[in-house]
This record gives structure tokens, C-alpha cells and sequence, in this order.
């Protein structure tokens, strides 16, 4: 369809998250997205990194970063190592749900680029397979300009940590529209999803026009996308830094964009993938995720293990010498040391200090 | 016997030990007397405070400190932070085992003050009950100055990491003869001894008259003498430093006194004794002796745990979350990080980097 037109695509990173789950490493201070989890970079780092220049007809335009006020030197710094040069930074006074992020996400995009194609893409999510991501996007762009697509992960397992799509019938090559969103399932109900196929995982990336996301928004969520316009009103900007209206900002109601978006409209699309997409969210999945050894160990840092299999050992800096334990999270940094089975992995926020 | 008669005794503190089995807390850098471990200060401070001040007609002089001159600066300043003075400071410069250090102790001893009785002891010994302990020194006092004293610890268990005393007939009121050194006995000799009874565990703390252990040492060690002596003729003096001569400490014959004199001499004495005495040689003994909460974990510093049964934990500084685990050893120091089941404590020297 698009033939040889060129597609601009604004990706804009969502850089909300203060994940405790990953302590002592992620810390409200520095997140996971500021650490390098599943790559070399940190998250946010290799996000930038893998939405950016020309891929066939698709033209990546310099991203927009939205962030907590908080991690502002963290995100300049990070990406200038880098060399990524963000078109924008939207720094949010306070959290508040993914629903505003994309409302601001939106109506900066229309500033900057009203016929661009948003990819809205959370900073803190492990992409192995980046060329199949940017075949999804693809495959995505021709319908993104009157629908909000998301990118459906073909499942690994019968998963209950990630909510679900259920595809309907096909809009275009490789897309289909959204029959139902559903709610992290018990385990035999992912297990039947699973069996029955046309079941995906979501990811929590979007595609869409700005026009396309706003109509939506003032729609089913109208207050939601006004709070935004004031934080945008009474932002202050300097250069290429917007800083959102602090009273404005904190008025705004903090509901996921699944809930206030998605499961509203009847523009909702779906690209199916394969991407090697993870949203790693305790030790135990990034030890999952993570290359081992032949013990199955997986190791970073200074690290010693004699006789000892299936542990995650992490050290920022301090030699950690271990003998004997198997099935093991050990990590080290300057903010606290923690030591759990990795079938325990979830009680890491009883253990934060 | 001594009646009213005032005995001068002069605690000479041997400061030799540089053990890695309590890596990383103790390190070549700063072994482990110069940490806290059975009491609330270093354990060189607590042997000098052990054996001060006046006790009946027991008057402890102000104590010799025989150390690795790499050490001097911790001796000196750990020393003068509790307001121990020193009568002085021996520097070795190297390590040449126990009989080298008891020569110089009653060469230097010799020097100070002839009559006073040496009370020659490890720097890194833990004594629980020290009212106990001048109780044997009492005991001890007046067989001292005829003979080496070696003071024999009650068993508590057949342990097989000591050496053993056999005591002979009496003395004095609580001293004996020695009958013979046992090295460290198998499991089943050590339960034989245990049964049979007069046994006991050699503490090596020896309490002699200078004169007697010269006289001894030129009988059966004569060389280790002669060296000695020569060290100390070549050594350079400060004020109460007294670094021995570098070459001719090198010359040395490095022997344990035990081998090179008690086990030579008639004049061996043992004072059995009770005196809650340990010689923490590994972190599973250290838990042994630690006083621990109701789910038998030993803690030092800031610690939680969640749902672990005895385990030792130690942190110098950065906190340190556990849950889930028992039986475990975790000491994280700047120097490093460990974690081994308490069973293969032994292993500690292998997982030093």
C-alpha cells in the first residue's frame, strides 16, 4: 500500500517505572531502566537503540523520553553517552499511570509531528529479536494511522504475570483487530488460552497517529487527556526539556491506558509477534532470561561459585565468593545486598530496608 | 604460700595470627584479632584488658604487644583507643611460629623486669569467663617461676581441632605435671580421652619466669635462642618500639613452642581450667559461640532476615536482606562477599580472590 512513501515514526519512551522488585539493583532512586539488565546498556539505552534510523520505508525520528522529574540527569546523561539525542524530554512531576503518559505522549507528538506514527514504548522491557520488533512495526504502520495497534507476544508458556489479547478478524497482513484485553489470568485459564490459540500476551507497546489516540481519549477519558493539556499549558520548557505543570500534572487521574483506552475503543489492533519480548520483573525471570553457564548459573560482576547450580550472582563491585548453594539470588550493590531462593523471588519488597 | 607477697605479672601478647579462615572480615591487611568477634572490641584489646590492674597479690604490669610489623599502626591505635599503654611494642618482621616469639618474649621480659612472671598469650582467643581465668593465672603464679605453665581447657567435646594436655601428678592446689602433648586426635582417640578423663585442651598460653624459659629454650632450642637474641641486639629502638633485626629474625628457625620447648622440657605444668575459652578458628565456630536469636541466627550488623534458621550474618556496613535461607554463613565486607552452608565453612580459603 504505502509502496515507497516514506513513514515517520516518533518512538516516545516511557520512562515511569520505579520497580522495587529488582532490589537491591532497581531503586527508586535509579530504576531497572537505568541499569543494564538484559543487554550491554542500560534498558532505557538499548530501547532508544532499538527504534532509531532508516529501516526500509520506515524513518525513526529522534525519540520524545517522558520520566520521572527525579531521573532527569540520569536520562540526559545515559542517552548522551550514547549519542542518542532525544527530540524531546517530558519530565513528569509525579507518577501517574500510563493513561496520562499517553495523552502527553499524543499531544506532544501532534506539536512536533502531527503526521508522524507514535510508538509508545515502555523504557524497561528486554527485546532479543530487535529485527523481528522492527518487522511487527512493519507490519503495523500501514493500520496505525486509524487505529491504536498493539504488539501481541506469541506466547512461551501459559504466563499468569502478563495480561492477554484475544485476536479477532484480520484488518491487514499480519494485523487483526482486538477481540478482547484480558486481565492476568489464574494458571488454567492461561493454559486454555494457550490451547485455543489467537491468544497473545501484551506487551504495553502502542502504535497510533496522535489524532488517532486523542479522539479515543476524549472519548472514553476525557478528563484524563484535559489534565494533560494543562500540565502541557502550564509546562516550562527550556531548549528540548518539558517540564510538566506540577499542580496540573498532580490533578490528573492514574489509570493504565488498558483500562482508560483500550478496552474502550473499537479501534484497538493487533500485530501477533515473536520478538523475544520480556518484561522482566523479579530475579527469577532475569535469571530465566539471562546466559548461564554450564552449572546454569548466571553471573555478572566479580563473582566466584564453586559447586553451586542455578544461582543469579550479581555484584556492582564487591567480590562475591560463594561455595555450596544452588538455586540461589545473590545480588550486591552500594545500596544493599539480598539472598533469597529464587523461588522466592517475589518477597523481595519484605526485604527492602 | 606467697601470703601478702605482691606477684608481678607481665601479659605478653602475641598479635602472630594472620587466619583466612574468617575471610573476608579477616585479611592479611588486618587479621583477625584486630576485629571484634567474641566480644564488643577488637580481640587484641580484649586479651590486654582481659589481664590488667590488680587482682588479690596478682599486679599486672602494662603489657608487651609482639606483632607483624605490618601491623604496627592497627596495634598502636586500636591499643591507645581503649587506653592501653604498652610497656612495648615488638615488631617481627616476619612470621617465624611461636618458639621464636616466646624467646624474644623472655628475652625482652628479661629486660623489663626478671622476677615478674610472663603470662605469654594469643592475641585472637576468646575467654567468656575472665574472672575464671585470673582465677588459674592465681593458681598458676606460684608453680611459675620453676616452671612453664600451660593452662588446660575442660573439654566441652571430643573436638578434634585441638591439641591435647595430659596432666600427671599434682604440684601445687590445681597445677599438675604435665604428662604429655596430644597432637589433635581423630574423632575416636579424642572420645577416649574424653572418657577416660585428665585431659584437657592446650590453649597455648604459657605463664613462665624469664629465666626458666631461657634456661629451657637454651636446652633444647638453643638456636631459636641465639636468633632471637640476635634480633634483638640488631634492632632498632624507639621509645617503646622495638623493631626486631630484619635479618636476623629471617634466620630464624620457625618451630611452634609447643614442639620446640613444652614437649622437651620436665618442667611442663598444666592448670586445668574452665574459662569459657575459644579459639575461633572458622565462621561455623564462630556461630557456635555467638549468642543468637530465637531462630538460631548470630547477627552483626545491619541484617534482616525473613523466614531463615541459624545462619551467621555479618555486614560492615551495607545491609543485608535474607529470606528463606538456614544454615548459612554471609559475611560482606569491603574486602568481599561470602556465602557458604555453615557445614563447608573449611572451604573459606578456596573462595578468596
Amino acid at each position: 500500500m504505502a509502496g515507497e512513501m516514506v513513514v515517520r515514526i516518533l518512538p516516545v519512551i516511557m520512562s515511569g517505572g520505579s520497580g522495587t522488585r529488582l532490589w537491591p539493583l532497581s531503586t527508586d532512586r535509579r530504576p531497572k531502566q537505568f541499569h543494564a539488565l538484559g543487554g550491554e546498556c542500560a534498558m532505557i539505552v538499548e530501547t532508544a537503540m532499538r527504534v532509531r534510523g532508516r529501516h526500509g520505508n520506515l524513518d525513526f525520528l529522534d525519540p520524545v523520553i517522558i520520566a520521572g522529574e527525579r531521573h532527569a540527569e540520569l536520562v540526559s546523561s545515559q542517552l548522551a553517552d550514547a549519542g542518542i539525542v532525544p527530540a524531546a524530554t517530558v519530565l513528569e512531576p509525579v507518577a501517574r499511570n500510563t493513561a496520562a503518559t499517553a495523552a502527553v505522549a499524543a499531544l506532544v507528538a501532534a506539536e512536533l509531528d502531527p503526521e508522524a506514527l507514535v510508538l509508545l514504548l515502555p523504557a524497561d522491557h528486554v527485546v532479543a529479536d530487535p529485527a523481528a520488533f522492527i518487522g511487527a512495526i512493519a507490519l503495523a504502520a500501514p493500520v496505525a494511522s486509524g487505529h491504536i495497534v498493539t504488539f501481541g507476544i506469541a506466547p512461551t508458556g501459559p504466563e499468569t504475570g502478563y495480561g492477554y489479547i484475544h485476536q479477532g478478524g484480520t484488518l491487514a497482513p499480519g494485523v487483526h483487530r482486538v477481540a478482547a484485553f484480558k486481565e492476568k489470568p489464574d494458571l488454567s485459564v492461561a493454559r486454555r488460552y494457550i490451547e485455543e490459540g489467537g491468544y497473545s500476551w501484551n506487551s504495553g507497546v502502542f502504535m497510533f497517529r496522535p489524532d488517532v489516540m486523542i479522539e479515543e481519549m476524549e472519548t472514553g477519558s476525557a478528563d484524563i487527556l484535559a489534565g494533560a493539556r494543562e500540565a502541557l499549558r502550564t509546562a516550562s520548557r527550556t531548549d528540548a526539556e518539558i517540564r510538566l505543570g506540577r499542580k496540573a500534572f498532580h490533578a490528573v487521574r492514574a489509570e493504565p491506558v488498558d483500562i482508560a483506552v483500550m478496552e474502550k475503543t473499537s479501534r484497538a489492533a493487533v500485530v501477533p509477534c515473536s520478538i523475544g519480548w520480556a518484561d522482566i520483573g523479579s530475579w527469577a525471570e532475569l535469571w530465566r532470561f539471562s546466559p548461564k553457564d554450564q552449572a546454569g548459573n548466571a553471573v555478572s560482576g566479580p563473582v566466584t561459585i564453586l559447586d553451586g547450580e542455578n544461582n543469579l550472582v550479581r555484584s556492582d563491585g564487591v567480590h562475591v565468593s560463594i561455595a555450596g548453594v544452588s538455586d540461589l539470588i545473590v545480588v550486591a550493590t552500594a545500596d544493599g545486598i539480598l539472598i533469597l531462593p529464587r523461588d522466592r523471588a517475589q518477597d523481595v519488597k519484605k526485604l527492602i530496608p
